[in-house]
């Protein structure tokens, strides 16, 4: 390694350390440049820097590659040199591989998973101790599995960032900001709801999943329930789930560490022996055409609500079940919708997909 | 495609069908030969003359690689053309891909896996319906999931191969003819053994499975017991789950199709693109000095025979347990070998190891 980018005034420990990225950009012995400060700026800025200047760039940072995949990839292109980031998506899961090999003969149709560590480990240690939100996620941070802020982790940013990048590699698509993506956490769930699920035989998971059927797709980041007898239902501690459905491989499932330091490490080492030993990675413009169809796939749902909300879902069958109104066959971006309105009644108020969600 | 090779005496249906192998292997424009004749003899004669002749060789074949790689890969490495086999092992799933990309980095100190999909498919439904070995080997066969001879499914032979596939991969070794490995099925499975394993949370799987420590291995094909609450518990119909543990990477499962058309014919064509795209894969001599270990792994496991069989286990405090005998922590190849002493006494004795088998 010839050079450590560290912050204005911070100690020079090592002798590869320095605060000035000129310097690292510069440099014609540098030709592979790995981000690792996270955040959007100044990563985006580095990183285009690095492109520019002719060095292959490798990053785990998924908030800056959701927005600028499309730009990297091309002043990747443009300079003749490397973009690559399978550590931003499921850690040390070969999962950016195994999506884009299964592209080379497969259209495909479905992705679904967990995608976040933090997360995962908070419901499955209140479904397996009954403790409450709270005192999991102090427990999460607590074990450095939770940042100070866990906004990124429980309100199901950071599963929508690593969505979007399996979207546009998985459709060719350039999809920014997040653009019209449903989007619900689960800073709101109860021991209440985790024990009332569990007594029907499901489990919690926040996921994120995305359907595409001919040039229309959707996605959605939100909490789901599980059949017991499923591998996300059985997806322990902080590990990642992320499947594929294609139309000749079928379903294809990667499980494994999605976060932590090694498998991390271990993710951006492939990517530097990817280039080491010239493996291209599969090619993309990201500049294919499709729809966000919000009513592509229907569902069935349980909202929790301290507030009368029945009128809000008149058109979809309600029903009371438990303390839930459970909403039928209504369509994913509609519920989001509705539900955000209950949210203005209720702040404290809880959604939940149930099984079998398929496109209409 | 230029060339299929049919038997002697079958009808020509189309141009491209000869049954003469010259005519394929003297064909200078035929550069790559898909083999999917399966067995040991003529495919192994095949793919050595198709190597020998400066054609790439890729095939699905299991047994003949099981016994060959070696041998394949030294022709193929002195005819500088390529010997790829990605549905050999887990159909579909990039397994021998993964594992080999896992390889580049980390120490792989463990591989257990569902390889076989026919073995899961009858104990799944067993689970399920209450129904016996016989009844749903039946019906596995009228699907066409399972051979008019099942005996490579269903007494672990095939998970054999896939095991010793991996193995050699895993550690650059040479196994050869299952050399050592103790290997026991599901014939003698019963509803009873089923239904008293299902009410202790418990499921029976047919696995393949390898430990390394050092210089020493060993690996098992057996009926294992899976806790509820696992992966492997929960890999339902036909499907196979494959893991590792590497080093750095920690656990990684691959879970999809096993077997099948459309997932075996996916995987031929990604290695017919990977020659294509002049992607290498994994470079392997097997010819590293590793000491079979038959001690290396202690296990529980429950015995039923109808014989009195308690003598025989002695030295491993065997006690009652329902209609078994415990025997507990046995080096696991010394299990098998007193299991083959009980299989003299009682031909419908059957074993079954408990969960958390460790290196000792």
């Amino acid at each position: 390694m010839s050079h450590i980018l560290i912050r204005k005034n911070k100690a020079r420990l090592l002798s590869e350390m320095t605060d000035d990225m000129n310097e690292i950009l510069n440099d014609k012995q540098t030709d592979v440049v790995v981000e690792a400060i996270g955040g959007i700026e100044p990563a985006h800025e580095y990183i285009l820097a690095a492109l520019q200047h002719g060095k292959h760039v490798i990053t785990a940072n998924k908030a800056v590659i959701a927005r600028y995949l499309k730009e990297f990839t091309e002043a990747a292109e443009e300079n003749n040199v490397k973009f690559y980031f399978e550590a931003s998506v499921g850690g040390g899961i070969p999962w950016i591989q195994g999506l884009e090999k299964a592209l080379r003969i497969d259209n495909v149709n479905a992705i679904s998973g967990i995608f976040n560590g933090t997360s995962n480990f908070i419901l499955d240690q209140m479904s397996r101790n009954g403790e409450s939100f709270v005192e999991v996620l102090k427990k999460a941070q607590d074990l450095g599995y939770a940042e100070a802020d866990p906004s990124a982790d429980i309100d199901g940013i950071d599963v929508a960032n690593k969505l979007c990048i399996s979207a546009d590699i998985a459709y060719d698509i350039d999809i920014r900001n997040h653009q019209n993506l449903p989007i619900f956490g689960i800073r709101n769930i109860t021991c209440a709801d985790v024990k009332y699920f569990q007594d029907k035989g499901l489990a919690i998971k926040l996921i994120g999943r995305t359907h595409q059927k001919g040039n229309k797709f959707d996605y959605v980041v939100e909490p789901a329930l599980f059949l017991d007898r499923t591998l996300e239902a059985n997806t322990p501690d902080n590990y990642n789930l992320i499947s594929l459905n294609g139309d000749t491989i079928g379903k294809l499932d990667f499980f494994g560490q999605g976060a932590g330091m090694f498998p991390t490490a271990n993710a951006v080492v492939q990517d530097v022996l990817d280039i080491k030993e010239q493996k291209c990675h599969l090619r993309r413009d990201f500049n294919k055409k499709m729809e966000y169809c919000p009513e592509l796939t229907k569902g069935d749902y349980l909202v929790r609500s301290k507030a009368d909300i029945s009128d809000v879902f008149g058109d979809f069958q309600p029903t009371n079940e438990g303390a839930y109104l459970a909403v039928h066959q209504i369509p994913v971006g509609e519920m989001h919708r509705l539900m955000r309105d209950v949210l203005q009644r209720d702040a404290a108020a809880f959604m939940v997909s149930l099984p079998s969600q398929g496109v209409a």
